[in-house]
Formats: C-alpha cells, sequence, structure tokens
C-alpha cells in the first residue's frame, strides 16, 4: 500500500450524537450508514453497544455495508477486573462488527485524579482489553484519549500507553485531542514525537474544534505521519464538534495529494452527503461551509463577477464540480448587468442577452431593490419576477380579501391570552371561497387560512409547511417612510427548501406578498399551470 | 514596540459585507464601529467611500473612536492615468480617516488577463497610489490581492510587487489569500520568504475560509514574521467567509503568548460582541462556535459532567469566563454568577455580591433564556428584570385588553390597500382609558394605541420612536411548539437608544410585551416612579 494511502473513520454516529440538540433514531442512523458507506470511507463507527437502546438496536440490525467496515466503540476494561470477566467490554462483541475501537486514559493527571486509578494498573488495562478484543475480531483500534495534554504533563506516561495498546496487538493508536484546544504546529511537534514509539502507518488523529483549528490540526497530523483520520460530517459533535471530513477529505485529496478510499467520482457525492446530514437532522445547512455550501462559490460583487466569467480560476480555488457542487451568481444591489444575466443561465433561462425585455427586467429589480427588496436571500421571489417579465405568469388563484383579528383578553381560568383569526376571501378554480382560521400571531393564521381555502383545489399544498420567517424595518431612520422587510424559508415533505421576500410599508401586507410567493413557486416547481 | 506584538485589522464593514444574505445600514455600522473600538481592535476598516451610498453616508457621519483608527478602502489608481487625477483614489480622501487600504494585484495571470495591463504598468500603479495617499493620510495599508496565487504562478513578479508597495512608503504590505484555498504548510513557506524581501513588522494577513482553514492559515503566517492580521468578526465574508477574528484572538493572545491591542479585560467582551453582531444582523447565534459558542463549553451527559466538576481541565481546553463566555452543565450551574455580577456592574448597580435576591434573579435569568429570552441584545429589558427582581418596579400603568385588526381591501381609487387599527383598554393614572389608532400593520397600531392612551399622564412619551423591529422564530423544527422572539430598538429626541426583547408563542404577545418593556423603560430613566 502506498505511503500516501489515509484511513478516514467516521464518528458521526458516536461522537457526532453527543452534539447538542442532535437526537439519532435508529432508522437515521442507517440512512446515514448507507451514505458513509456509499461516499467511500474506510471505517463507520456505528456506536456503543450497551450505552444506550438506541445504539442496541442498531448494531442488532446492522445493515450490510459493500465498502466500509463497521465498528463498535466502547471503554478500556475497568479497574481491578480482567477483560474476560468486563461486562463492557463482552458488550462490545457483537456479531455485526469486525473492527471494535477502545478508549482508554493516557493523562496521568486524570487517571489519577478522574479515574483514581494507579498509573501501572492504567497500562494494564489498556494491554489487556486490546490483547482480549484482538482474539475475537479482526481489527481493534485504541483511541487515545488526552493524549495531547497527557504528553504535556507526562511525556514518558503518555508515549507508554500508545506503546503498550500497539504492542498488545492494535491496528491503529489514534491520537486524540479531547479537549479541542491544540493548535497545528503543536500538533506537527508531539505527534512527530509519537511517531518514534509507534509507526505513523499506525497512528490515527482525532481532534475537536474548540480552537477552531480541528480541520488544520487533522492535516498538520497526517503531515507529520499519520495514516487515519477521524471525524464527522458537517463537523458534528459536542461543545464545537469535531474535525469536518467533509472539509478533511477535499484539501486531503485535492490539495495535498494524498489517497483515501474516496475517488474522483464519489468526491462529486460530497455535497449532497452534507446536505442529506442536514435534511435528517432537519436543519438547515450552512451556506457558508468550505466546498459545499451553497455559497462556497457565491459571486456578489460586480468586479468579481465579471472576473470570474472570464476565467473562474480568478476567485475559485477549486471546480465546484469536482466536489458536488456548483457556482452560484448572487443578485443583489452590488451587482451590475453581467451578474442578472449569469443569474438567468443558472436558472436555466436561455434568453438572448440583446432582448429588450432583459432591460425591463434589470430596471424592475433595481427598482424594487431601491424599494427593500433583496434577491440575494430569495432565489425564489426572483425567479418568480424574472418570468413574471420575461415570459408572464399564469394567476393560479386571486384573493380578493383578507382579514385578522389579534385579540388580548381574560380567559375564563382568569389568564391574559391571545388570540389570532384570519378571514380569507379568494377566487380558486373559477370558484369564489371564503374561509377562516386561527393561528399563533397574524401571519400564522393568515398562512393557515391561504392554505385551507387552497388545499382542496391544489393539494399538494398539505406538505408545504413555513420553516422560517424573519422580519426587517428598512431605512430605519425615516421613521414614516419606513418599509418592513419580510423573508420566509418553506420546506416541502421531499426535503426541498425555497426563500421568498415581501415588502411594504405594512408587515402583514409584507408577509402575505412573501407567503404569495411560496405557494405560487410551489405550485408552479409542481407543474401547475391553473387554478 | 515588542516583537510580539500583533496588529489586529477588522474588515467586517467592508470585506464583511460581501456575505451573502448580509445587508448593512448606516446605523448598523455605526453600532459595530463602536463595539469593536470597545473591544480594543487596531484598525476598523469603514468601507468603500465611492462605492455605494451607504458607506459614503457613513465616512460623512463616520462615529468618533477612542482606540481604534479608523480606515477607508478602495483600489489602486487606474491604468494609463495619473494617481492626482483618479478619481477613485481621490473619493477615498475622507475627512474621517486617517488611514486609507489599497489592494492592487500581484498575480501576473490576473493582472494580464483580468486587468489587460502591462505587468511594468501594474507595478506604476500600486506604487504611485500608495506614494500619493502617503501624502495626505498619516498612514497607506496595500492589500496584495491574490499574492498566494501569484507566488505559485510567479514569485519574482509577486515579490515585486509587494516591494514596489513598501518602497513606496506603505506602513503594512497584507498578504491576501483571495481564493481562500491555502493550506498552513503553504502560508508559513510562502510568508517565509515574502519576509526576506518586506519585513515581517510590515506585513499583514488576509485569509479566506475556502479550505475550513482561515484561522490556522492566520496564525501559521504570524508564526513566519507578519504582525498584522485582518478579519472580520464571526468570520462574515463573501463565499465561506474571511477569516473568524472571534477566534484569531484568544487563540494568539491565550495560547501563543502574543500582544495585541485587547486587554485580558477587553477578552472577556469577545462572546458578547460575537453575539451582537448576530442579533443585529437578525441571525441565530452559532452554538457551535469556538471559545464563544452557548455550546463551546457545554457538557452533556455523565462522565464528562462529574470529570468536569472534578477539575475543569479534564474537558475544557480554556477558562470560559476569560472570554466572557461560561460552563453549561445540566445541573447546578453556578457559572453565570460573575457574569451576571459584571453585566451589573456595566449598567450601574451597586449591588453586594452575597445579597440572596441575585440567586433569585439568576434563576430567573436562566428560566428566560431557556424558553427564548435573549438579553445579549436587549440591555434595557435585562435593566427591567433585575431591578424588578432585585427591588421591585411601580406599575405604571396597565392594560387590560386590546385587539389589532388588518384588513386588506379595494379602496374607493380601485386599489388593493391595507389598514391596520388597534383599539387598546387601559388603566392610567387611576382612570380607565380605551383608545384606538391605525399604523403602518398590528404593532404599529398597537404602539400608536399605546402610545395615545399614555401620552395624557405621561407627556415625554410624545417624542418616542420605535428604530428597529426584528422578528426570529426560534426553534422552526418544532412548528407547533415554535416561539417568537421580538427586538424592538426605541430612541427618543435626545438620541438615546435601547433595545427590548418579547417572547411568545404569538407573535403580537412577544412584540406587545417589548414594547411594554421599552416604554416602562423610558419613563423610569425619566424618574418617572408613579402611573
Amino acid at each position: 500500500m502506498s505511503d500516501k494511502r489515509v484511513y478516514l473513520y467516521d464518528s458521526t454516529l458516536r461522537d457526532g450524537a453527543q452534539t447538542q440538540g442532535v437526537d439519532f433514531s435508529s432508522a437515521d442512523k442507517i440512512a446515514i450508514v448507507h451514505e458513509l458507506d456509499r461516499l467511500g470511507v474506510d471505517y463507520i463507527e456505528g456506536g456503543w453497544p450497551g450505552a444506550n437502546p438506541t445504539d442496541d438496536a442498531f448494531f442488532a440490525e446492522a445493515p450490510t455495508l459493500s465498502r466500509a467496515r463497521l465498528s463498535a466503540f466502547g471503554m478500556t476494561r475497568r479497574a481491578g477486573r480482567s477483560a474476560e470477566n468486563d461486562p463492557g467490554l463482552q458488550a462490545l462483541l457483537v456479531p455485526s462488527v469486525s473492527v471494535i475501537t477502545v478508549v482508554g486514559k493516557t493523562w496521568d493527571f486524570q487517571v489519577s485524579v478522574a479515574l483514581g486509578v494507579e498509573l501501572d494498573e492504567n497500562l494494564r488495562m489498556i494491554a489487556e482489553s486490546v490483547a482480549h478484543l484482538r482474539t475475537r475480531v479482526a481489527e481493534v483500534i485504541f483511541d487515545a484519549e488526552h493524549f495531547f495534554d497527557g504528553y504535556r504533563a507526562n511525556p514518558q506516561y503518555a508515549l507508554s500507553c500508545i506503546k503498550a495498546a500497539y504492542e498488545a496487538g492494535a491496528r491503529w493508536v489514534v491520537l486524540c485531542d479531547t479537549n479541542g484546544g491544540l493548535l497545528p504546529h503543536d500538533v506537527e511537534t508531539i505527534v512527530g514525537d509519537a511517531a518514534k514509539t509507534v509507526p505513523g502507518s499506525h497512528l490515527g488523529i482525532h481532534c475537536h474544534n474548540d480552537s477552531d483549528n480541528a480541520v488544520a490540526n487533522s492535516l498538520a497530523a497526517v503531515r507529520a505521519g499519520v495514516r487515519q483520520v477521524q471525524g464527522t460530517l458537517n463537523g458534528l459533535g459536542e461543545r464545537c464538534g469535531n474535525a469536518n471530513l467533509i472539509s478533511v477529505i477535499p484539501n486531503l485529496v485535492l490539495k495535498m495529494g494524498y489517497e483515501t478510499g474516496i475517488s474522483a467520482a464519489d468526491l462529486t457525492k460530497l455535497t449532497h452527503v452534507s446536505r442529506a446530514l442536514d435534511e435528517r437532522l432537519n436543519r438547515a445547512p450552512n451556506r457558508h461551509a468550505a466546498y459545499v455550501g451553497e455559497s462556497a462559490f457565491a459571486h456578489k460583487g460586480g468586479l468579481h463577477v465579471s472576473a470570474v466569467e472570464k476565467d473562474p480560476r480568478c476567485y475559485e480555488h477549486v471546480v465546484p464540480e469536482l466536489v458536488g457542487n456548483r457556482r452560484h451568481i448572487v443578485v443583489s444591489d452590488q451587482a451590475g448587468r453581467s451578474n442578472i444575466l449569469a443569474r438567468f443561465r443558472e436558472i436555466g433561462f436561455d434568453i438572448d442577452p440583446s432582448d429588450p425585455k432583459i432591460g425591463h427586467l434589470i430596471e424592475e429589480v433595481k427598482l424594487r431593490e431601491f424599494n427593500g427588496y433583496a434577491y440575494d436571500g430569495a432565489e425564489a421571489s426572483f425567479e418568480l419576477l424574472a418570468r413574471r417579465v420575461l415570459e408572464g405568469l399564469p394567476e393560479l388563484f386571486r384573493i380578493h380579501s383578507f382579514r385578522v383579528i389579534d385579540e388580548r383578553r381574560w380567559n375564563s381560568k382568569n389568564e391574559l391570552i391571545t388570540l389570532s383569526e384570519a378571514t380569507i376571501k379568494a377566487e380558486v378554480g373559477g370558484d369564489l371561497l371564503m374561509t377562516v382560521a386561527e393561528g399563533n400571531g397574524p401571519v400564522s393564521a393568515l398562512d393557515a387560512a391561504l392554505r385551507k381555502v387552497l388545499t382542496p383545489v391544489f393539494p399538494q399544498l398539505a406538505d408545504l409547511r413555513l420553516v422560517d420567517y424573519k422580519v426587517r424595518i428598512l431605512d430605519p431612520k425615516a421613521a414614516t417612510a419606513a418599509v418592513t422587510r419580510v423573508m420566509i424559508e418553506s420546506a416541502d415533505r421531499h426535503g426541498e427548501r425555497w426563500c421568498t421576500v415581501g415588502v411594504s410599508a405594512n408587515v402583514i401586507d409584507a408577509s402575505f406578498n412573501a407567503l404569495h410567493d411560496s405557494i405560487t413557486y410551489k405550485l408552479l416547481r409542481d407543474g401547475v399551470t391553473q387554478g
């Protein structure tokens, strides 16, 4: 095997599950394992057998993998007990795994203070646990917890811990920056020294992002000789997260010339894998994420856009398609004609740049931006506006009037409550309909009433939902002339998300306009052409 | 000056303004400048005079700073024109700045391809622009765009560009990784070579985060000799953002032993500055942000918590209070006490730290923050809460009920209009009063009605006005359980401004609560003690 081969070890399902606010179901875990397997990582840590029911259920019905090896995570044996008789170690021997990772202490201070164990007994705990597991599974990995803090406190002891694991038969000894506070130059120095005790081809690195350097630290360790990198998708993990494999992988492959199990074709799945995880967690993807974010190859300033169109190398560090991403031209008031034209090409408008309608559209965009619209974050509203000006849009429904009432009063339990109720009159599919609905506030009531009146004719609106709602007052200096900008993010059950914008002096009008755009966009995209 | 002194240059208002979705008003810029000045950065880049009306308005009424120097950003002169006659350069000479930063090309490919300029003419553009500005302002900074790509393509030419700027009198020559794709080991090598041409004490670094290494690259450059670091708050910036100063600063100060303009006391403002920026941008702070995130020192569950309680070094890389953050442990968290005490001192409360009421207040703050309140950007609401718990607040007026109606309908000119009208019943000065008022939307109508009913008794409310109103939906995942947080900024004719917060499932309730706090705060500050 080439000296340039680096093995990737994903811990999204174990260390990533420690993230505040993240709670994987067994079905989530199975779906994520398949994504990771298709991507081409070498090891997938499935969880900690015996630690909780979700992990037990997962290992009991563990999926069959085509490329990756599944590992179970646990701890070295307890003090004063044999490895054979340690229930924690026994629990790790689940039939579905051929790799077991055990974590043990290497920091003298932690052994003595947190564990209250003799230093020599800790060495035996490491060696005997690894040796015992080694007779039962194909590969044992030792995670050296707090190795870097341990090395700084007592280098001799920390090194003796990793030596014990290696000599007992661990395939990999993984150096963990458990507190996440290291900086790359420290990593390079300390790993260089560790590689004199355990060969680099048997060393791994496990970083946390507490100093915002987890990716750089992982790369520094590889340069210093380690050949396994642990991390998580999108940098999930407790506190500030683990090393983000979504960033580590393209840096290793595209920039540093290392080989991993991930081919060039696999690498183009990276953007999808990152966003699929967020969808599963029901979180908005970080649009500024390196390599895979929606804005990672977005160009906003007019000068940048014209330079990028001349030669993308001017403002792009890699070709976006290599990681499955794409270039994105942003429409905003910083943009000139070249941005707007580039944006048309992106949304699939094949339009002659000399078409006089383009002039109308640019004027319309500028006028609207002057009046407070911002299309920068509201691509769906921009597309509707462009289609309206360039090819005309069908009117799928017409709202005749609405009324919203918010009332705060005492209820029968002598509590102050506020109720919101919206009444709407609309022409839908040739009929004049009227309905009323309640909501948590006027916009929520209006949204409920709109969907109530439209869903009988457009059943696909049943699964549309508001996922975010933001309000901003523009030009707060001119109090009387101030306008309100509302940005709405919507989603459907396919996980599609789109953003719309509405602007008006009245926040209810602005909200209504953004809601109207959201519904129209959803219907048009579903191929509806008439009400 | 010590060789360990590193200068900090903030570009939040210029490069950060390129972030997709970010749109600073002139008022935003002024507020952010004051935060940065209090924090203690050396340079604040205010914007690009002549590029857009917002930046012009900002420089025309630039705030007076007590510690930082304000800089204006622009480009070197155009090809084939003298520096004296270049309108772009002239526009930079605004009276409010003593520092001008000009960006110029250093990559031969970009000079020839994107600019279509002779290589020698580009050198003259750099030298003559710097020399001309040098006669007009105290300090000139040269941003060497694409320096690293330029160095890799043609090291001799890239170095001749920075040499030209330095010899023409630039105080700083800043090496820019414009495409953001560098890795730390490349930075260290290339900067090391650049420092043979321009002394490190005159070199700066400007990184982007496209490879997820902007912070590490900035630190690597400092190790290689540069003494100015450019970046932005929270890593704002186009594509994947700029180097995050919020991470760079504590790494330099706490871990690498460098000196900056930021004292130990200033460093404790870091968490506040980071969150205040997000509040202003109406974005949810990244709870996993290094150093300042809400989860950065959060300990989830069993083993970690007991280890941390034995000794925090077990799972904390630095003491959270050093950066104004705090430990979050699910059980009995006493860590917030010092923060809250520090906040009291800030707002001028001289309170005995052993007063048992402080414990009640801490519990109340925690409960409210758990329910969605955020006091980082709402000092007036925090002060009211504190006074209510610690000394009791008089009830200056009492609202019995209100009703708001928003109605969209056709007017007599056949236009669709939306009217908002609020009715309110209140007990003021012993009388039960009822009134009605219109507004641009339900909150504006409610605000008008409230002031209409209160002003006869409290005439000082006549000059109170809403200057900003922001809404955020919290926890958008749990659609039914979602709550709305409203932040209101108010002002009076003395130019005083204060922020209040309201939280409720209903946006009208949340808005009303924030309005109520705003009015109460104004009355108490004016010395009113009874209705």
